[in-house]
């Protein structure tokens, strides 16, 4: 889960979302509407005897008001919670699954803030049959070039190079989720190449002073971003309540960067 | 305001209730089902300029969890906030306005918790029309008789006894708020004849263990405290999410006291 705003315990119920399948929860900065329903789910997490560990990573500060609401409440958790404190100085790994990497780096917002990446290590392979049957090779061979990595020998040589092995190589995929943020060129060499980026669009053009002045970016901005970085596709959010109509905010962008999409509430959106 | 759990203002948009009209909160207690909703209200009266003082009554914590998301958050608040403690030893005035006492006094729960009685000074009253057209009478010494006050002469004489020009005693209402407790007969005394009690029945008498077990009462111990305090109404809430069907909860504390109903959301309860 990234970010978890006042109601997302409700918009879980709402859209059907197993919340005991979220273990980790990465939390951009300490906006209300960024955080503020993070102990409420915490809190029902308890309440329904959860015993698998739940990580959370975000700003110094978090951890502080996290322990702080249990102390007051008198909760003792059912579950292992671990805290990793995000840091605004550069792009840092925070966590190593079995095919994923979720890296941070800094936004420029009114208050400490971060992206954060999530990278694929390696994407199923297409094999060439015809050269796998009957080759006599093992289980775990396929698998090695399966995920794109060579078969070594234990002298060091290639037994099997993956790359004669494999149909058109599959690319690992890329999501990265720009928060906050005024408008930043240098966020493109940070999100460069990504499946899918979400980067915020609170205001449109018209109202640039204003996106300005609060640390926010526009839709054209975001869509620059997106152009700019060669990203495959573009995801705007945090849209100004002052918009009833979002689709002036997806035309902008779309004049600058095709491949744009709205962010709705509880639609999915799968990166190919 | 009378406790803000998670997803409070989303029900005042919800039901069309004007926050700006919101000065005074009172929270119960430190469990979240009762106070996480308040950090984002405040955010949101911050957000949309208000000016008015916010004034909060609740346990200590409570200001070191407000002051920790202000400081994290980097928010220098707009308006003036206000912040008074409650303690759990005996009735203590919170407030006192033009007409109206409200009080707090400690409820027996898992946490320290307060109920909170909300009192009329006086009501206005009938007079006697005969009485008072052409008597006289200058429009101070009428609206003392309204309220019931007799009017004073400078020696300290009576000069207009209430009771006389009064048609039928028109007397002050009381409600009392009584949150998260276990069944408790000491609050018998304490709400003694309010016109309404709020009390809460997170559980039915068949589940009565576990009412105990959580220092939670049923709906036959609510109704019980209702019946020995002589209160005029029961208003039953905080039903466990166990019950899908709240009737039976209904109809087990009217079987000690009839007039009883059930909190719904949303929905407006006149104290006559």
């Amino acid at each position: 889960m990234v970010d978890c705003g006042e109601g997302t315990q409700h918009q879980l119920r709402r859209f059907h979302v197993k919340s005991s399948k979220i273990d980790h929860v990465f939390i951009s900065h300490l906006h209300g509407d960024h955080y503020l329903g993070l102990m409420g789910m915490i809190s029902t997490f308890h309440l329904n005897n959860r015993k698998s560990p739940l990580h959370i990573f975000g700003p110094p500060g978090l951890d502080e008001i996290i322990t702080q609401h249990l102390k007051y409440s008198h909760t003792q958790l059912k579950f292992p919670l671990f805290f990793t404190r995000t840091t605004t100085e550069g792009k840092n790994l925070l966590l190593e699954l079995e095919n994923l990497r979720i890296y941070s780096f800094p936004l420029k917002h009114r208050i400490p803030c971060t992206a954060f990446t999530f990278e694929e290590k390696y994407r199923q392979q297409k094999l060439i049959k015809e050269k796998i049957v009957g080759g006599g090779m093992a289980v775990e061979e396929i698998q090695s070039l399966l995920q794109g990595r060579d078969v070594i020998n234990t002298d060091g040589s290639i037994k099997y190079r993956a790359s004669e092995y494999i149909k058109e190589p599959v690319l690992p995929r890329k999501y990265a989720f720009c928060s906050d943020t005024v408008f930043d060129p240098s966020l493109v060499s940070l999100v460069n190449g990504v499946d899918l980026l979400y980067h915020e669009s609170t205001f449109m053009e018209a109202d640039k002073d204003r996106a300005k002045l609060t640390l926010h970016s526009t839709a054209e901005e975001a869509a620059t971003i997106a152009k700019n970085a060669q990203v495959k596709e573009l995801l705007l959010g945090h849209f100004s309540v002052r918009y009833i109509d979002l689709y002036p905010l997806l035309w902008e962008a779309k004049a600058v960067f095709e491949a744009t999409h709205l962010s709705e509430e509880g639609k999915t959106y799968a990166i190919k």
